[in-house]
């Protein structure tokens, strides 16, 4: 039977002032994984990295989602090989990448018959698995590729929404931060006032991409919600961000719910100066950190035969 | 000297989701206003009609914008005839036409001296004198026509919204809703889940305008906290509503801060079919009122010389 490789990018959810609705794809990094349609009812899964992450198909989120999908395809099967590239817990979707690449891989496999709404509904329960929650904002962006609005979650409305070009630099210092506990410590109630200081940045956002508005999408990035109590989990966020904007970034924020911290640019050679910026932070206060610049991937999963 | 008439049109503000940031100006109803420029320093104004509104300029909305503006124009004086076509307390914005024609009209004497963002400001001293508070979110259509978007109040941030063709039916139900009571109905804290709500609804929102998505922009129309509470202050709201969608309204909700409200639709004829809606309802009720059938105005505040 024939194989496909899959490409399934790392996400940038929550976009600052877009909690839990906005996320856009990343060119890289990617993780990789091998698909094979078989009739043999259920999931193999197979890792092919260090991480250990559990391969039994119900504790892992490729194959909680592959599993969720075969219940509307019943008497086949799939064999799966991953290889992730994106670091689990890095706050760049991760888990959200082998969900969404494994239920784009089976689509391929089953000549399309499934439409992308489907695939994120699929997708969700790898979600599940890894977080405990149903969330769509890294998985709608990874399959739909570029940037995505969740409308609404149940019934689930996703919009793709169209971008200018943009270059984007992340830096992910090697701490843990749980995504339950990142959740954890946000109050259940906001003030009024500053949930509409946060929905006129969300409409500045939306309309700023959809225009190709740099200045508007720039000053729309702002959160006065989330990120004052997340931020104070990632050791010098605070410095990170004011010499980014000092330097000449858009804006940008916590990626997900962190570690992770990306800014946007219009220039190539911007991004490259931010990684700078965010490397020199982080070597000074001694954390171990990785580094990406790329652009925002407007394809989301790629499949190509092997 | 030269004499100009001002036509100052009626808008909704709020616009369900959008509370406190997203508005659109009306083709009808307008006030219309005669301005004169004169040498005299400070603002005289009369009014046409039988409203028996304050007529000395502090305690006037016009005359308040008019004297904040003259702030930056020292040695002139305007002359103000007023005939307000648009009820007070209508909840369509009468007072932010006033403000609104009144400074559009004195640039315009003026030689277009200030720009947009300008006269905004100035015409939200008149929304002080209103209702105690400076909002834009009716003051921003009424200048710039056609739907805006209130990213920040301090500092002004206003965003023109392209939006596709729109007829709209407004019933106002001939009852008392003081703007101030409206809001203190409001709770000061919202549930972080329902503010992600209400954002994901505020980003479709604009997305639906700016991609021309009627049905988009009808799944958008739903506000989870302010509807909810101020609807109680409308007789016949629910039932209202729901007689519209049903009808086949894009959707639809209370006007500013009440009384009246609005629905959207993609045809003339089905505005006309939700006017007959709203007059049978308010008929069996026993509530009197007055409907417009119109469209969105484009051009905000329009002068003519006279």
């Amino acid at each position: 039977m024939s194989s496909i490789k899959i490409y399934a990018p790392a996400t940038v959810a929550n976009v600052v002032c877009g909690f839990d609705i906005i996320g856009f794809a990343l060119q890289d990094p990617n993780d990789e994984m091998y698909m094979r349609l078989t009739d043999q009812p259920g999931v193999v899964i197979k890792s092919l990295d260090d991480y250990n992450l559990p391969t039994a198909p119900e504790k892992n989120v490729a194959g909680a989602a592959l599993l969720a999908l075969l219940e509307e395809v019943p008497g086949v099967g799939f064999e799966v090989e991953i290889r992730k590239n994106i670091k689990p817990g890095s706050g760049i979707g991760s888990s959200a990448a082998s969900a969404a690449g494994a239920v784009v891989g089976a689509n391929a496999l089953l000549n399309n018959r499934f439409n992308r709404d489907d695939l994120v509904r699929f997708a969700m329960f790898g979600e599940k698995v890894a977080s405990g929650v149903k969330h769509a904002d890294n998985i709608a962006p990874c399959i739909f590729g570029g940037f995505t609005l969740i409308r609404s979650i149940f019934p689930l409305d996703i919009i793709p929404l169209s971008a200018p070009p943009l270059h984007v630099t992340v830096v992910h210092p090697q701490i843990e931060v749980r995504t339950a506990d990142a959740r954890s410590i946000l109050k259940q109630k906001v003030l009024l006032k500053d949930a509409i200081r946060q929905w006129g940045n969300i409409g500045g956002l939306v309309a700023g991409l959809t225009k190709g508005d740099y200045g508007l999408i720039g000053r729309s990035l702002e959160d006065v919600i989330i990120e004052p109590v997340r931020s104070i989990l990632i050791p010098g966020f605070d410095e990170l961000k004011q010499s980014c904007m000092e330097a000449g970034a858009l804006g940008g924020g916590i990626s997900g719910s962190g570690p992770s911290v990306f800014m946007l640019s219009e220039s190539q050679a911007k991004a490259k100066e931010l990684e700078s910026i965010m490397s020199a932070l982080y070597t000074r206060i001694g954390i171990d950190f990785h580094t990406y610049v790329t652009t925002v991937n407007n394809g989301g999963c790629r499949v190509e035969a092997v």
